[in-house]
Protein backbone atom coordinates (compact mmCIF):
# COMPACT_ATOMS: atom_id res chain seq x y z
CA UNK A 1 0.00 0.00 0.00
CA UNK A 2 1.04 3.29 -0.80
CA UNK A 3 2.27 5.24 2.32
CA UNK A 4 0.92 8.43 3.51
CA UNK A 5 3.44 10.11 2.06
CA UNK A 6 3.48 8.17 -1.15
CA UNK A 7 1.61 8.94 -4.18
CA UNK A 8 -2.08 8.55 -3.96
CA UNK A 9 -5.97 9.54 -5.01
CA UNK A 10 -6.74 12.60 -4.46
CA UNK A 11 -10.45 12.61 -6.21
CA UNK A 12 -11.92 9.66 -9.16
CA UNK A 13 -15.06 11.07 -11.30
CA UNK A 14 -16.56 10.19 -14.34
CA UNK A 15 -14.50 11.27 -17.93
CA UNK A 16 -16.47 12.29 -20.78
CA UNK A 17 -15.65 11.28 -24.20
CA UNK A 18 -15.29 15.00 -25.29
CA UNK A 19 -12.37 15.69 -22.37
CA UNK A 20 -10.46 12.54 -22.27
CA UNK A 21 -7.34 12.79 -24.43
CA UNK A 22 -5.46 9.32 -24.25
CA UNK A 23 -8.43 6.54 -23.98
CA UNK A 24 -11.96 6.21 -25.23
CA UNK A 25 -14.75 3.85 -24.78
CA UNK A 26 -16.12 2.61 -28.28
CA UNK A 27 -19.55 0.88 -28.85
CA UNK A 28 -19.29 -1.70 -31.85
CA UNK A 29 -21.94 -3.40 -33.48
CA UNK A 30 -21.35 -6.56 -34.69
CA UNK A 31 -22.86 -10.18 -36.33
CA UNK A 32 -22.20 -13.25 -34.28
CA UNK A 33 -21.61 -16.69 -35.48
CA UNK A 34 -25.42 -16.94 -36.41
CA UNK A 35 -25.66 -13.61 -38.40
CA UNK A 36 -27.42 -12.04 -34.76
CA UNK A 37 -27.28 -8.29 -34.84
CA UNK A 38 -25.52 -7.72 -31.35
CA UNK A 39 -23.48 -5.19 -29.39
CA UNK A 40 -20.26 -4.64 -27.16
CA UNK A 41 -18.43 -2.13 -25.44
CA UNK A 42 -15.01 -1.81 -25.48
CA UNK A 43 -12.13 0.70 -23.99
CA UNK A 44 -9.08 1.72 -26.64
CA UNK A 45 -6.02 4.11 -26.66
CA UNK A 46 -6.18 6.71 -28.37
CA UNK A 47 -2.24 7.09 -28.75
CA UNK A 48 -1.76 3.77 -31.37
CA UNK A 49 0.00 5.46 -33.47
CA UNK A 50 -2.00 5.60 -37.50
CA UNK A 51 -1.58 1.94 -39.05
CA UNK A 52 0.13 0.27 -36.27
CA UNK A 53 -1.23 -2.75 -35.13
CA UNK A 54 0.07 -2.66 -31.58
CA UNK A 55 0.18 -0.10 -28.77
CA UNK A 56 3.49 -1.18 -27.19
CA UNK A 57 5.82 -3.35 -26.14
CA UNK A 58 7.01 -6.07 -22.62
CA UNK A 59 10.79 -6.27 -22.32
CA UNK A 60 12.08 -9.50 -21.09
CA UNK A 61 15.47 -8.57 -20.12
CA UNK A 62 17.80 -11.02 -18.78
CA UNK A 63 21.35 -11.23 -17.50
CA UNK A 64 23.54 -13.52 -15.95
CA UNK A 65 24.39 -12.86 -12.47
CA UNK A 66 27.99 -13.55 -11.87
CA UNK A 67 27.80 -14.11 -8.18
CA UNK A 68 25.40 -16.64 -8.34
CA UNK A 69 25.02 -18.41 -11.82
CA UNK A 70 21.90 -17.59 -11.85
CA UNK A 71 19.30 -15.95 -15.05
CA UNK A 72 18.04 -12.60 -13.43
CA UNK A 73 15.25 -10.38 -15.11
CA UNK A 74 15.07 -6.89 -14.84
CA UNK A 75 11.91 -6.05 -12.67
CA UNK A 76 10.37 -2.45 -11.94
CA UNK A 77 8.14 -0.93 -9.12
CA UNK A 78 5.76 1.97 -10.65
CA UNK A 79 3.05 3.66 -8.68
CA UNK A 80 -0.20 3.23 -11.09
CA UNK A 81 -2.95 6.01 -10.98
CA UNK A 82 -5.54 3.38 -12.17
CA UNK A 83 -5.30 0.80 -9.35
CA UNK A 84 -3.77 3.24 -6.46
CA UNK A 85 -0.80 0.97 -5.89
CA UNK A 86 3.05 0.22 -6.62
CA UNK A 87 2.70 -2.48 -8.99
CA UNK A 88 5.57 -4.99 -9.95
CA UNK A 89 6.31 -5.05 -13.96
CA UNK A 90 8.75 -5.41 -16.66
CA UNK A 91 9.90 -2.61 -18.46
CA UNK A 92 7.50 -1.68 -20.92
CA UNK A 93 6.60 1.35 -22.95
CA UNK A 94 4.26 2.78 -26.20
CA UNK A 95 5.82 1.85 -29.84
CA UNK A 96 6.69 5.61 -31.30
CA UNK A 97 5.53 5.83 -35.18
CA UNK A 98 8.20 4.72 -37.73
CA UNK A 99 9.22 2.37 -34.27
CA UNK A 100 9.56 -1.45 -34.97
CA UNK A 101 8.88 -3.00 -31.64
CA UNK A 102 12.29 -4.05 -31.22
CA UNK A 103 13.54 -0.60 -31.13
CA UNK A 104 10.78 0.46 -29.11
CA UNK A 105 12.53 -2.20 -26.57
CA UNK A 106 16.12 -1.77 -26.47
CA UNK A 107 15.03 2.23 -26.29
CA UNK A 108 12.46 1.92 -23.48
CA UNK A 109 14.84 -0.56 -21.52
CA UNK A 110 17.52 1.69 -21.84
CA UNK A 111 15.36 5.21 -21.11
CA UNK A 112 13.31 3.04 -17.46
CA UNK A 113 16.38 1.34 -16.55
CA UNK A 114 20.01 2.35 -17.96
CA UNK A 115 20.61 -1.06 -18.99
CA UNK A 116 21.78 -1.43 -22.56
CA UNK A 117 20.53 -5.53 -24.24
CA UNK A 118 19.99 -6.93 -27.55
CA UNK A 119 16.76 -8.78 -29.00
CA UNK A 120 17.16 -11.98 -29.02
CA UNK A 121 13.01 -13.23 -29.48
CA UNK A 122 10.01 -10.99 -29.89
CA UNK A 123 6.83 -12.84 -29.22
CA UNK A 124 2.82 -12.82 -30.90
CA UNK A 125 1.22 -9.88 -30.41
CA UNK A 126 -0.50 -10.58 -27.24
CA UNK A 127 -3.83 -8.92 -26.13
CA UNK A 128 -4.10 -7.74 -22.31
CA UNK A 129 -7.82 -8.26 -22.11
CA UNK A 130 -9.60 -8.99 -25.15
CA UNK A 131 -13.22 -9.10 -23.74
CA UNK A 132 -12.64 -5.59 -22.28
CA UNK A 133 -10.30 -3.35 -24.86
CA UNK A 134 -8.05 -3.68 -27.54
CA UNK A 135 -4.69 -2.99 -26.28
CA UNK A 136 -1.94 -4.99 -26.80
CA UNK A 137 1.74 -5.82 -26.65
CA UNK A 138 4.75 -7.23 -28.06
CA UNK A 139 6.87 -9.33 -25.77
CA UNK A 140 10.18 -8.49 -26.39
CA UNK A 141 13.46 -10.25 -24.94
CA UNK A 142 16.68 -8.68 -24.59
CA UNK A 143 19.69 -10.15 -23.49
CA UNK A 144 22.03 -7.04 -21.51
CA UNK A 145 25.50 -8.76 -21.18
CA UNK A 146 26.57 -7.20 -17.54
CA UNK A 147 30.49 -6.74 -18.20
CA UNK A 148 29.78 -3.86 -21.26
CA UNK A 149 30.30 -0.57 -19.31
CA UNK A 150 27.31 1.00 -19.54
CA UNK A 151 25.83 -1.91 -17.32
CA UNK A 152 27.69 -2.22 -14.77
CA UNK A 153 26.05 1.05 -13.05
CA UNK A 154 23.04 1.41 -15.14
CA UNK A 155 21.67 5.37 -15.10
CA UNK A 156 18.30 5.50 -16.48
CA UNK A 157 17.07 8.98 -18.23
CA UNK A 158 12.97 9.26 -17.02
CA UNK A 159 10.57 11.70 -17.74
CA UNK A 160 9.77 14.11 -14.93
CA UNK A 161 6.72 12.12 -14.48
CA UNK A 162 8.14 8.95 -13.96
CA UNK A 163 9.19 7.42 -10.78
CA UNK A 164 10.19 4.09 -11.54
CA UNK A 165 12.03 1.84 -8.93
CA UNK A 166 14.70 -0.51 -10.76
CA UNK A 167 15.86 -4.32 -9.55
CA UNK A 168 16.52 -7.65 -10.66
CA UNK A 169 15.71 -10.92 -9.19
CA UNK A 170 16.23 -14.62 -10.39
CA UNK A 171 13.73 -15.41 -12.88
CA UNK A 172 13.85 -19.09 -11.62
CA UNK A 173 12.25 -17.18 -8.02
CA UNK A 174 9.33 -15.23 -9.77
CA UNK A 175 6.53 -16.83 -8.58
CA UNK A 176 7.92 -16.73 -4.80
CA UNK A 177 8.70 -12.57 -5.21
CA UNK A 178 4.82 -12.51 -6.59
CA UNK A 179 3.50 -14.00 -3.20
CA UNK A 180 5.98 -12.26 -1.36
CA UNK A 181 5.40 -8.49 -2.83
CA UNK A 182 1.69 -9.36 -3.01
CA UNK A 183 1.93 -9.89 0.77
CA UNK A 184 3.90 -6.65 1.36
CA UNK A 185 0.81 -4.27 -0.73
CA UNK A 186 2.41 -4.73 -4.23
CA UNK A 187 -0.07 -5.35 -7.14
CA UNK A 188 1.28 -7.87 -9.68
CA UNK A 189 1.08 -6.92 -12.95
CA UNK A 190 -0.34 -10.13 -15.20
CA UNK A 191 1.93 -10.11 -18.05
CA UNK A 192 4.86 -11.04 -15.08
CA UNK A 193 2.56 -13.16 -13.07
CA UNK A 194 1.17 -15.10 -15.16
CA UNK A 195 5.51 -15.41 -16.86
CA UNK A 196 6.43 -16.29 -13.40
CA UNK A 197 3.06 -19.03 -13.40
CA UNK A 198 4.31 -20.40 -16.61
CA UNK A 199 8.03 -20.72 -14.93
CA UNK A 200 6.57 -22.63 -12.21
CA UNK A 201 4.84 -24.57 -14.17
CA UNK A 202 7.20 -25.96 -16.27
CA UNK A 203 9.33 -26.44 -12.79
CA UNK A 204 6.66 -28.47 -11.18
CA UNK A 205 5.99 -30.62 -14.01
CA UNK A 206 9.39 -30.78 -15.60
CA UNK A 207 8.83 -29.73 -18.91
CA UNK B 1 -8.83 -13.63 -39.65
CA UNK B 2 -12.85 -13.93 -39.41
CA UNK B 3 -13.95 -15.26 -42.53
CA UNK B 4 -16.81 -13.34 -44.37
CA UNK B 5 -19.74 -16.06 -43.07
CA UNK B 6 -18.08 -15.55 -39.25
CA UNK B 7 -18.54 -12.75 -36.83
CA UNK B 8 -18.01 -9.33 -37.56
CA UNK B 9 -18.08 -5.71 -36.98
CA UNK B 10 -21.20 -4.51 -38.83
CA UNK B 11 -20.11 -0.90 -37.19
CA UNK B 12 -18.09 1.31 -34.73
CA UNK B 13 -18.49 4.64 -32.36
CA UNK B 14 -18.08 6.47 -30.00
CA UNK B 15 -19.71 5.93 -26.55
CA UNK B 16 -20.74 7.70 -23.80
CA UNK B 17 -20.83 7.68 -20.43
CA UNK B 18 -24.57 8.26 -20.28
CA UNK B 19 -25.37 4.75 -22.70
CA UNK B 20 -22.28 2.57 -21.54
CA UNK B 21 -23.85 0.28 -19.31
CA UNK B 22 -20.49 -2.36 -18.62
CA UNK B 23 -17.65 -0.19 -18.75
CA UNK B 24 -16.71 3.73 -17.93
CA UNK B 25 -14.32 6.16 -18.46
CA UNK B 26 -12.37 7.68 -15.15
CA UNK B 27 -10.45 10.59 -14.24
CA UNK B 28 -7.87 10.39 -11.49
CA UNK B 29 -6.63 13.51 -9.88
CA UNK B 30 -4.00 12.53 -7.66
CA UNK B 31 -0.48 13.37 -6.03
CA UNK B 32 2.60 11.79 -7.09
CA UNK B 33 6.25 11.37 -5.21
CA UNK B 34 6.72 14.81 -4.55
CA UNK B 35 3.52 15.58 -3.49
CA UNK B 36 2.35 17.26 -6.93
CA UNK B 37 -0.87 17.34 -7.82
CA UNK B 38 -1.07 15.19 -11.64
CA UNK B 39 -4.24 13.81 -13.65
CA UNK B 40 -4.38 10.17 -14.91
CA UNK B 41 -7.30 8.40 -17.15
CA UNK B 42 -8.05 4.94 -16.66
CA UNK B 43 -11.14 2.51 -18.02
CA UNK B 44 -12.69 0.23 -15.28
CA UNK B 45 -15.24 -2.14 -16.02
CA UNK B 46 -18.92 -1.53 -13.95
CA UNK B 47 -19.92 -5.00 -12.84
CA UNK B 48 -17.63 -5.74 -10.23
CA UNK B 49 -19.13 -6.95 -7.08
CA UNK B 50 -19.25 -4.09 -4.48
CA UNK B 51 -17.23 -4.80 -1.54
CA UNK B 52 -15.17 -7.10 -3.65
CA UNK B 53 -11.44 -6.83 -5.08
CA UNK B 54 -11.41 -8.37 -8.21
CA UNK B 55 -13.03 -8.48 -11.38
CA UNK B 56 -12.68 -12.44 -12.52
CA UNK B 57 -10.78 -15.53 -12.87
CA UNK B 58 -8.64 -17.39 -15.64
CA UNK B 59 -8.56 -20.74 -15.02
CA UNK B 60 -5.40 -23.22 -15.83
CA UNK B 61 -6.88 -26.27 -16.50
CA UNK B 62 -4.68 -29.42 -16.61
CA UNK B 63 -5.32 -32.58 -17.53
CA UNK B 64 -3.14 -35.89 -17.86
CA UNK B 65 -3.16 -37.50 -21.65
CA UNK B 66 -3.21 -40.65 -20.87
CA UNK B 67 -2.29 -41.32 -24.65
CA UNK B 68 0.50 -39.70 -24.78
CA UNK B 69 1.90 -39.00 -21.75
CA UNK B 70 1.89 -35.40 -21.68
CA UNK B 71 0.35 -32.86 -19.74
CA UNK B 72 -2.11 -30.70 -21.45
CA UNK B 73 -4.16 -27.42 -20.95
CA UNK B 74 -7.23 -26.49 -21.75
CA UNK B 75 -7.62 -23.57 -24.16
CA UNK B 76 -10.67 -21.69 -25.92
CA UNK B 77 -11.00 -20.12 -29.34
CA UNK B 78 -13.44 -17.11 -28.63
CA UNK B 79 -14.36 -14.23 -31.25
CA UNK B 80 -14.19 -11.26 -29.03
CA UNK B 81 -15.68 -8.15 -30.63
CA UNK B 82 -13.44 -5.61 -29.31
CA UNK B 83 -10.82 -6.74 -31.42
CA UNK B 84 -12.68 -8.23 -33.95
CA UNK B 85 -10.58 -11.37 -33.97
CA UNK B 86 -10.54 -14.65 -32.51
CA UNK B 87 -8.89 -15.27 -29.37
CA UNK B 88 -6.73 -17.86 -28.23
CA UNK B 89 -8.07 -17.90 -24.51
CA UNK B 90 -7.48 -20.38 -21.15
CA UNK B 91 -11.38 -20.69 -19.38
CA UNK B 92 -12.44 -17.56 -17.61
CA UNK B 93 -15.43 -15.62 -16.23
CA UNK B 94 -16.52 -12.70 -13.96
CA UNK B 95 -16.59 -13.55 -10.11
CA UNK B 96 -20.36 -13.48 -9.11
CA UNK B 97 -21.41 -11.64 -6.34
CA UNK B 98 -20.73 -13.89 -2.79
CA UNK B 99 -18.76 -16.34 -4.59
CA UNK B 100 -14.99 -16.76 -3.86
CA UNK B 101 -12.71 -16.95 -6.90
CA UNK B 102 -12.33 -20.95 -6.44
CA UNK B 103 -16.04 -21.27 -6.45
CA UNK B 104 -15.76 -18.87 -9.80
CA UNK B 105 -13.28 -20.96 -11.01
CA UNK B 106 -14.38 -24.37 -10.66
CA UNK B 107 -17.91 -23.26 -11.98
CA UNK B 108 -16.51 -21.53 -15.15
CA UNK B 109 -14.50 -24.29 -15.98
CA UNK B 110 -17.81 -26.05 -16.18
CA UNK B 111 -20.18 -23.93 -17.84
CA UNK B 112 -17.79 -23.31 -20.62
CA UNK B 113 -15.56 -26.18 -21.08
CA UNK B 114 -17.62 -29.37 -19.33
CA UNK B 115 -14.59 -30.40 -17.42
CA UNK B 116 -15.26 -30.57 -13.58
CA UNK B 117 -12.34 -29.79 -11.34
CA UNK B 118 -10.26 -29.58 -8.45
CA UNK B 119 -8.89 -26.62 -7.38
CA UNK B 120 -4.80 -26.74 -6.74
CA UNK B 121 -3.37 -23.47 -6.22
CA UNK B 122 -4.71 -19.84 -6.73
CA UNK B 123 -2.66 -16.86 -8.21
CA UNK B 124 -1.61 -13.28 -6.24
CA UNK B 125 -4.70 -11.00 -7.77
CA UNK B 126 -2.91 -9.76 -11.55
CA UNK B 127 -3.73 -6.52 -12.99
CA UNK B 128 -4.28 -6.79 -16.90
CA UNK B 129 -2.86 -3.14 -17.51
CA UNK B 130 -2.83 -1.46 -15.00
CA UNK B 131 -1.23 1.92 -16.53
CA UNK B 132 -4.56 1.74 -18.82
CA UNK B 133 -7.23 -0.33 -17.01
CA UNK B 134 -7.81 -1.38 -12.83
CA UNK B 135 -9.57 -4.63 -14.50
CA UNK B 136 -7.73 -7.77 -12.81
CA UNK B 137 -8.08 -11.72 -12.12
CA UNK B 138 -6.84 -14.28 -9.79
CA UNK B 139 -5.58 -17.29 -11.86
CA UNK B 140 -6.73 -20.69 -10.22
CA UNK B 141 -5.40 -23.95 -11.03
CA UNK B 142 -7.47 -26.63 -11.15
CA UNK B 143 -6.96 -30.75 -11.82
CA UNK B 144 -9.26 -32.63 -14.38
CA UNK B 145 -9.21 -36.13 -13.86
CA UNK B 146 -9.78 -37.64 -16.57
CA UNK B 147 -11.37 -40.75 -15.58
CA UNK B 148 -14.20 -38.99 -14.42
CA UNK B 149 -17.15 -40.16 -16.22
CA UNK B 150 -18.13 -35.96 -16.47
CA UNK B 151 -15.09 -35.40 -17.99
CA UNK B 152 -14.66 -38.35 -20.78
CA UNK B 153 -17.04 -36.89 -22.74
CA UNK B 154 -17.40 -33.06 -21.36
CA UNK B 155 -20.03 -31.26 -22.71
CA UNK B 156 -20.50 -27.46 -21.70
CA UNK B 157 -23.50 -25.55 -20.52
CA UNK B 158 -23.04 -22.16 -22.80
CA UNK B 159 -25.31 -18.77 -22.57
CA UNK B 160 -27.39 -18.57 -26.01
CA UNK B 161 -24.71 -15.55 -26.66
CA UNK B 162 -21.63 -17.49 -26.24
CA UNK B 163 -19.96 -19.29 -28.82
CA UNK B 164 -16.77 -21.06 -27.50
CA UNK B 165 -14.56 -23.67 -29.02
CA UNK B 166 -12.48 -25.70 -26.17
CA UNK B 167 -10.26 -27.94 -26.75
CA UNK B 168 -6.32 -29.18 -25.32
CA UNK B 169 -2.82 -28.76 -26.15
CA UNK B 170 0.17 -30.17 -24.52
CA UNK B 171 1.26 -27.02 -21.92
CA UNK B 172 5.32 -27.99 -22.82
CA UNK B 173 4.46 -27.11 -26.53
CA UNK B 174 2.50 -23.78 -26.05
CA UNK B 175 4.59 -21.25 -27.35
CA UNK B 176 5.24 -22.87 -30.51
CA UNK B 177 1.32 -23.26 -30.27
CA UNK B 178 0.71 -19.71 -30.03
CA UNK B 179 3.15 -19.07 -33.04
CA UNK B 180 1.18 -21.29 -35.37
CA UNK B 181 -2.12 -19.62 -34.32
CA UNK B 182 -0.85 -16.40 -34.99
CA UNK B 183 0.28 -17.34 -38.39
CA UNK B 184 -3.15 -18.30 -39.05
CA UNK B 185 -5.28 -15.23 -37.89
CA UNK B 186 -5.37 -15.63 -34.20
CA UNK B 187 -5.16 -13.64 -31.32
CA UNK B 188 -3.51 -14.36 -28.99
CA UNK B 189 -4.73 -13.45 -25.07
CA UNK B 190 -1.93 -12.04 -23.16
CA UNK B 191 -2.19 -14.21 -19.79
CA UNK B 192 -2.11 -17.51 -22.32
CA UNK B 193 1.26 -16.17 -24.14
CA UNK B 194 2.78 -14.80 -20.98
CA UNK B 195 2.26 -18.40 -19.57
CA UNK B 196 3.95 -19.90 -22.68
CA UNK B 197 6.65 -17.45 -22.50
CA UNK B 198 7.72 -19.08 -19.29
CA UNK B 199 7.42 -22.71 -20.11
CA UNK B 200 9.30 -21.59 -22.87
CA UNK B 201 12.10 -19.89 -21.04
CA UNK B 202 12.05 -22.49 -17.95
CA UNK B 203 12.88 -24.94 -20.60
CA UNK B 204 15.82 -22.87 -22.77
CA UNK B 205 17.17 -22.07 -18.97
CA UNK B 206 16.54 -25.56 -17.73
CA UNK B 207 15.11 -23.60 -14.72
Amino acid sequence: MASSEGPKHIATGPLSDEEARWIKLVKIDYKDQTGKARTWESAERRSRPAGSAIDGVGIVALLDNAATGAKDIVLQRQYRPPIDRVSLEIPAGLVDAGETPEQAAVRELREETGYVGVVTETSPVMFNDPGFCNTNLRMVHVAVDPSRPENRDPQPRLEDDEFIEVFTHPLADLWNLCQKLEAEGVAIDARVGTLAEGVLLAQQLKL
